[in-house]
């Protein structure tokens, strides 16, 4: 086991082999294959039959093309360089509502310095902004001394399990399919993922029987299950949960003892008429369960909703229900790396509280954001039925979030082709998609789905122009897919 | 060991013993009272023997009023709202050369989208940037892909822990005195501390000699060791280690097999004349080693330096000399979290390459820089002076970095007093200091000590208008202390 003079220090056999296990599809083989022909489009312009590679395999709205929110940005600009507020100029270039906000955020940081570690639960004005926004969301009151600023929302749930996670012997019940996130989070804090299958042929409908029985299962297999991850509206499922069945979900969760982790980062993405976001906390409260009745954790994000701001690293987590005791050592562990950025957690507060009526910012700040979520809802409606229409093919309503998750049944020549070629069947077909058009899926599992069933995970976010070739070019390569492959 | 109806989900008794396990000082005990005095001040105005805290608890420059570098600044707003780059008005508000450099960042970044996520190591044009800005500052090549942009320096460390540590059989060797995210990082994630104590009486200095004493010991129990941390400059012992002591550590990593793991975040922050910064990457290159010969990380923050943006969350890490196997693993645990906040990555590239002779902000930009540097060498020298002047206090001198590091000898019947109130030496002298004085300081066992000697760290931040009464304070309320105790 001693290192010798020519062997090197780290090796793959030498590493942790929770960071070997982890795995994180969004980023995975395909993005990096889509890399290596985007510099090749630019070596070798035209050297292939499109002209550039579609992302879609990221919920990462500007980069394809989304405008942010302007108000936002006039906040934050001022607030990186507070010295040009009072310059006449500033006047001219910027809204009054956006100079007066950004000198209110100002006065809520000690010393105005923006440039200053905050309290490593986050600035506490801006931690108040965001409470009170909470109150307004869900009518029930919201504590600022309960919410964790973070860079992003994935930091938030790393420290939940962080927290939970023991040994192999701790599990937390997630859903199949999933964001990878979860599974790469347990993975590198050595927990057990413990799946529960959402089911597709009821819209992924989210059943407390599979809870139950999944439960069980781990229960006899020696598994502590500390905590359910529930992501809703749905990644990558889309789904958005109906009020029971949440209600029936805190049940299960103080009825077995578990913490509800709930994602809850596309509450402003929801699409269809008939279903509307209610969070785990409102829900919690309504059915009159309060602090010493569930433990809940709540996720939200700067990068999704309307303003999807991905690049800032903006989010949050609401913890409720947790003893004080375990609360410190949740901030012992947000002190070690000090505090999230500045500017996202003054955007998390921006979020929870635009402008209103009556302020200048109010109309140009409603377009755009009425702009946006009623162009996703269509451009949602518009891929769900191009991909409803091929052969093979069927897929869900996204309600909400980002993404649509098909599932593709494929000729049983494909099934051998993917088996001689050694690759799963959705990446060999994810694979030939980019291949022949420059658009980027997620293999189906990355995520998770039930055996023998294979999907793909493809945004809703390529802007409305592109639309139309998105379609025309996914509906011809599947069916010269389906085509070269038949039996 | 099934939870019931009654008793809560998570309790001490149920979280992952690492994070009980991990400490924090800087954030710790101390700071939690200091925040209670600062509310108690604001309620009753005069109802304490002095009339703010002052934080030196921590190197957060902006906190204590140290302005941001007006160029930067610039930069970092137009980049949020690119939206006036074109306007007239901006002319009259914004330097011509911050005006250009946005736009040149912009067109680095695909879509000139700052709102988006990045590639997972960070904008590809910033990290050419970087790495020109070190090969400028070394005199030896730099790879981009060589980079990892993170949110401030933190992550990089526990990203590299991660990586390392399998069990508690692997070890990290690390100064005593240490910066404490090392050993909490260590301890979050299951490894084990091996210590090496810096020379005191030799100026804090670093013995090869000890370096082997501890690795032998640490082999003897059975603890293979990983890595070795070096932070140079010195945190909280403010030393600059010298080139040929450098060269012995690079060797001795070479010899052992061990990683090098340099903290260079004071890189800019050298106060004396006989010493210099010279990198670990450029003193390996210079004895001939190459990617083959040692692996070592480096680590750079925008938060120390004259810039001392500890808000906005920039941090790098220089990773070389790993397989390229090795390195898939880093990336992919980079990528599960998508990447660093944009205005972080794009002020890592400004530090890295600010205004030239001949720019507009150049003449502006040295006197702010200039001055930020030479204040801080005046306050170095005028706490270390004043701190040395104090009965049974001796202080190295700070050559470099944020802190003093005083050693306290005190009498016995405060030895006593605090074995009676059952807490460290040093934690009763500091917060017997915070009460008199309302100046916050970290016990020197938030960072290890040679048992039986005791310490406290004190940055050198406080404004200059400040110092005077720090020194006063501190010297009236040791003197009231060591008369109090004196045996």
């Amino acid at each position: 086991m001693a290192p010798s003079d020519s062997s090197p220090p780290v090796t793959l056999d030498t590493i942790n082999p929770k960071v070997l296990k982890c795995e994180y599809a969004v980023r995975g083989e395909i993005v990096n294959l889509a890399q290596r022909l985007q510099r090749e489009l630019q070596e070798k312009p035209g050297s292939r039959p499109f002209d550039e590679i579609l992302y879609c395999n990221i919920g990462n709205p500007q980069s394809l093309g989304q405008q942010p929110i302007t108000f936002f940005r006039e906040v934050l600009a001022l607030c990186d360089h507070p010295a040009i507020l009072d310059r006449s100029e500033t006047r001219g270039l910027f809204s009054s509502d956006s100079i007066e906000r950004a000198s209110q955020i100002l006065d809520q940081i000690p010393g105005r310095a923006t440039g200053a570690y905050s309290h490593s639960q986050g600035i506490k004005g801006l931690r108040d902004t965001i409470a009170a926004g909470i109150e307004a969301r869900d009518g029930y009151p919201a504590d600022p001394n309960d919410f964790f600023l973070t860079d992003g929302a994935s930091p938030a749930v790393h420290m939940m399990m962080q927290l939970l996670l023991r040994s192999e012997k701790d599990g937390i019940l997630c859903p199949i399919p999933q964001y990878p996130l979860y599974s790469a989070s347990i993975a590198l804090h050595g927990g057990s993922l413990v799946p529960y299958f959402l089911d597709e042929a009821r819209g992924w409908g989210l059943e407390i029987s599979e809870l139950k029985k999944q439960l069980e299962e781990a229960k006899s297999m020696d598994i502590i299950v500390r905590a359910l991850v529930v992501i809703n509206p749905g990644n990558p499922t889309g789904q958005v949960l109906a009020e029971d069945n949440q209600q029936e979900i805190v049940k299960f969760c103080k009825k077995e003892g578990l913490v509800l982790l709930a994602d809850e980062v596309y509450q402003e993405n929801v699409y269809v008429p008939d279903k509307k976001f209610h969070s785990f906390k409102k829900i919690s409260r309504s059915m009159g369960y309060g602090e010493k009745d569930i433990s809940l954790v709540s996720f939200q994000s700067v990068s999704k909703g309307y303003y999807g701001e991905c690049g800032k690293r903006g989010g949050y987590m609401e913890v409720t229900g947790f003893s004080p005791e375990v609360r410190e050592q949740i901030y012992k562990v947000a002190s070690v790396n000090l505090c999230s950025n500045i500017s996202g957690q003054i955007l998390a507060s921006l979020v929870m509280n635009p402008p209103k009526v009556g302020d200048e910012s109010y109309e140009s700040y409603t377009a755009e954001k009425e702009g946006i979520l009623s162009s996703l809802a269509r451009r949602a409606k518009t891929l769900e039925d191009a991909f409803n229409s091929l052969e093979g093919v069927t897929c869900n309503k996204a309600e909400g979030a980002m993404y649509l998750f098909p599932r593709i049944l494929l000729p049983q020549k494909a099934i051998k082709a993917a088996e001689a070629a050694k690759t799963a069947l959705d990446l060999f077909y994810a694979r030939r998609l980019l291949d022949a058009t420059g658009i980027v899926v997620v293999p189906g599992s990355g995520f998770g789905q039930v055996p023998g069933t294979w999907h793909f995970r493809c945004t809703i976010l390529p802007q409305e122009d592109k639309i139309p070739v998105v379609v025309s070019s996914l509906t011809e390569f599947h069916k010269g897919f389906m085509d070269k492959f038949r039996d």
